[in-house]
């Protein structure tokens, strides 16, 4: 298993207005109900994007990252008890943890170990892992804390690696693995001025294993980094994907035009 | 990666009347209603078209061919605002950008640029890439960019290329691929005269790799030209194929006549 | 590709009765409903079947044959127009058109026109084809164009060929699909007394490529016939197959006595 | 194909309550209905049984044998005209018929045959397998026709042979399939006391090949069951389940308990 | 097969509340429901657990562990009716009872069987089995008996065994199946300070073969634990994962404070 350390808790949640009921209301009701959640937006800062979505899927799209799971449930409960939550419908969320995967260090901690004549899993194998643990989270501490990039676009998909009968990515060797990572991070890093990418671990949490945010202020970019990438060996070979979902950011002056319906007469 | 140039961003919109609202509603009211909608669709021209949809996927399905995601953003939510939409279950959608592979070039380039000694992500290669793609962008602007085909009939399905544990088409050289591309282009052309093709990319934006819209006056074409095509390597071998809509054209009158429900007693 | 002769259209229409706002109505208005669905149904005459279901999938069957897709989606609108249409909700469908799949000509055609050398795809190719298909049109009129058969139940499910990775029946020689085809049919040609058998293709039109329509006067014959005909290669092998659904006829009187709900107390 | 004789026709209806309409009701409606309802199964006798389920699949299971499809049909009918149709939810559904395998006569009455000389498909052929089947069904008569047994719990699952594009039921030789399910039967056999097992064949009356109903009076002696057989080659590698239901037959004093929902305040 | 024994009797309901209605509700009323939930509750003690969960998939999950079956439907029954049922949606459920494997035990004894010439599944050689499992149940009655344990977190997510073409555990030889489950436990004792761990066997009850329940402080542990057992040869290769729920576990006082929906206007 390559080292992993974690960081921010995270909900994408996605939601249809259920018009319906919601063009029943009358404006001023409609208006109260707005600043509530647009209230509520502002007092989450940029640890909450509201994101308007393309297709059936979701009307918008809600993404949190939270400092630990408590929070992250305090966060959805805030949000279910919202007057707007009785015009919402769910349609799918996603439950996951920043990530980032440490292959490159494993394999060095790892071998220095066991060079070092210390057993695996004895209480110095432990400390010492943890100790590296230690550094990286903190070496890497915004990284593991994001803010939502204030960009235009955001694309967000949950993945696995393939377990097969034949292509197993669960018993190639970490060696295998690391350089396949390695590889892939070599294109992902050719798209680091125009794409922010953010992973998160989903094992334990949710159907998929791991859920990917790109952020851009070019919608078009998606295709092409995902594109190139899907010729990679370790996503041509070893990747699964899951539903995509693109979105575009609702500031609050946006939200309030779409929802507001101004000067539609009820019917 | 084959090279590709990218046009108008695309939504395929499919829902249902819900009836027993709808007609609920008194005479008056539905033609408001209707004619909301009509002006609307009138004002988009040929950038939108409306069918009428056989079976229970949808009745109607709403297709929407836009500059670029903000432009197709807008429209959305013009047809989400609309009085008709509280009357409207959308069933499914698709969120697509008309897309042109470049196999041909794409291997002429490469290798071009390998003999004269230019490395592969460098700045100049990055540059010779950006002034092709600049060149094809212009030479196929109607082709990027193209209007709703005023034929009779529309067949929308989205696929994938298949990523077997076997076979997979992510892993095959870039010479094979375009060969069996070329070769799959060449039953296409065949029924040029009477069938108007449309492809579009969706990797990153929706769930499958590629949306594709047929257009014709005879709904029949649409078996014959999918089914010879179904015995080409390409497809037999690679192609994955989701669920298939078809839907004839709906002009205002018929939109009027459909949904006026005239003559009904309501009940 | 083997050859093909296409005829009706096909709507295979299943739903379910909204008991709960059906059963709100009064007697007499329940009344006025039931005759302007009966009327109508009486006015297509043999084109289109009534059958009551078996089980959750649906309460009622419509199957509609007609002339082409245009009459098709007339007929659609027709129902959905209808005032029963508000108390139904429609479950699934299935859209497709009568073929006949020429494999024995298809061989003896190809090898006769490259024997006279006449080039494939050429001007006098596509004639001496066309005249083919003419022909067979005009020999297979009444199949191409059949009347719901007058007996008592209806068996229908979609199905595919199978494009495993390993087991692939578009990769396989024409010669060889032929020859399956051919013993194939010879098993349902031992059931002709008892089952009336009708193929529909669906490729480009629904999810499937082909529905099969079995007509009988006894149910356990469709069980019979299919579990025989699954031992055959060409269906052990390669056939994938899709929801199977059973009907019962149901003339008038008997849609009548169904949906009147006679004597129950309204609650 | 092995030779098989069939009995009576069952559907299993799961359906759900709708608690907040049924809740709804005033208790003397409640009572009214319920009585309706009783009065009904117990006219079934022991051809209906009524099982309270686990889990959010069904809070009810509804199994009916009938001596044929039309007759089974008209119970459906009755059943969807019942004042408590109107509350329930069906949720999902299953139409099959009482099945024989009779693989060890298939053997034995195919070789006779051909050793007497008989063609295969000939006119004695078929008169010899049908004076067979009519002793079987003879001699089998009350497993045939069987009555809901009278224990406490019943499982209930759908399942198919594989068909998979290595491993596939339907190209073993008859002889292979026959030992195969030999072997299976002597793991049953040994549960004989503990467990009634019933099977019924669905192909072309619904979306798995056979339904299995297992009937006694300790729910854990299911999972021991099913998970010995699991380790039968003809299990292990040739099954493919599908969804289970447990349920805990419900007399109509404990239906009544359940349902009145006495002393329940209404909101 | 590997002997098993049976201990508790499970339920997992996960439900969602239905905001449009409950939020309808005057405050005495929602106060009075709660009440009777909350009480209901606490008369169930450490046998049932309540968790509020994250995502759309449910707003909260119920655990019940009850001694035996028939205890398990009554407690569902109480549940469906009380007051609050009308007001949640039950979007899934598992049944499952706590099991636990005896891989080592099974050789042991099954070998000393044979050594003592005993027949397999003769009487002599059922009362030893029977002897052995009433051994075990007696000394693991706390294990199989267990508590909701009283920690801030719950991952439950059910699985299988993968019965595929090549890799299909239920064909391994008995031997390789306890080796590979030991090596498995292995990983499992690494975490047994930090996770409590609950298997529940479900074939013949539920839609999957186990339920896992995880209990644990921190819900990062989850994550660790699953991805560390993936690498497992009998997860990487053989374990198949159904859906995955994370909740946090909700006390009375939390319940009241999430439905009262305290100080938000009635709209």
């Amino acid at each position: 298993m390559p080292l992993t350390v974690e960081g921010a808790a995270l909900l994408h949640q996605m939601f249809r207005i259920t018009w319906c009921s919601w063009r029943d209301l009358n404006e001023s009701t409609r208006r109260e109900i707005l600043e509530e959640f647009s209230t509520t937006l502002e007092g989450m800062g940029n640890s909450t994007g509201l994101f308007s979505m393309y297709g059936h899927k979701a009307d918008f799209m809600l993404v949190h990252f939270r400092k630990d799971f408590e929070a992250l449930s305090e966060t959805e409960w805030h949000i279910r008890k919202l007057r707007i939550w009785k015009y919402c419908e769910p349609t799918t969320s996603y439950v996951s943890v920043v990530e980032l995967g440490l292959y490159e260090s494993t394999g060095k901690v790892y071998s220095g170990l066991l060079n070092d004549g210390v057993a695996p899993h004895s209480e110095p194998w432990k400390e010492a892992i943890n100790a590296t643990l230690d550094r990286q989270r903190t070496a890497m501490a915004s990284r593991l804390h994001p803010e939502i990039p204030p960009v235009k676009y955001c694309c967000f998909y949950p993945m696995d690696r393939r377990r097969g009968e034949d292509k197993n990515w669960y018993t190639l060797p970490l060696e295998e693995r690391a350089a396949l990572m390695h590889e892939h991070g070599m294109v992902g890093r050719r798209y680091a001025g125009e794409v922010k990418q953010i992973i998160s671990g989903s094992i334990g949490f949710d159907d998929w294993e791991w859920g990917v945010d790109l952020f851009s202020e070019d919608a078009l970019v998606f295709k092409k980094l995902i594109y190139e990438m899907r010729f990679d060996p370790v996503s041509a070979i070893y990747a699964q994907f899951g539903p995509f979902y693109l979105g575009i950011r609702c500031n609050q002056e946006r939200l309030s035009s779409l929802l507001h319906v101004c000067g539609v007469v009820r019917s």
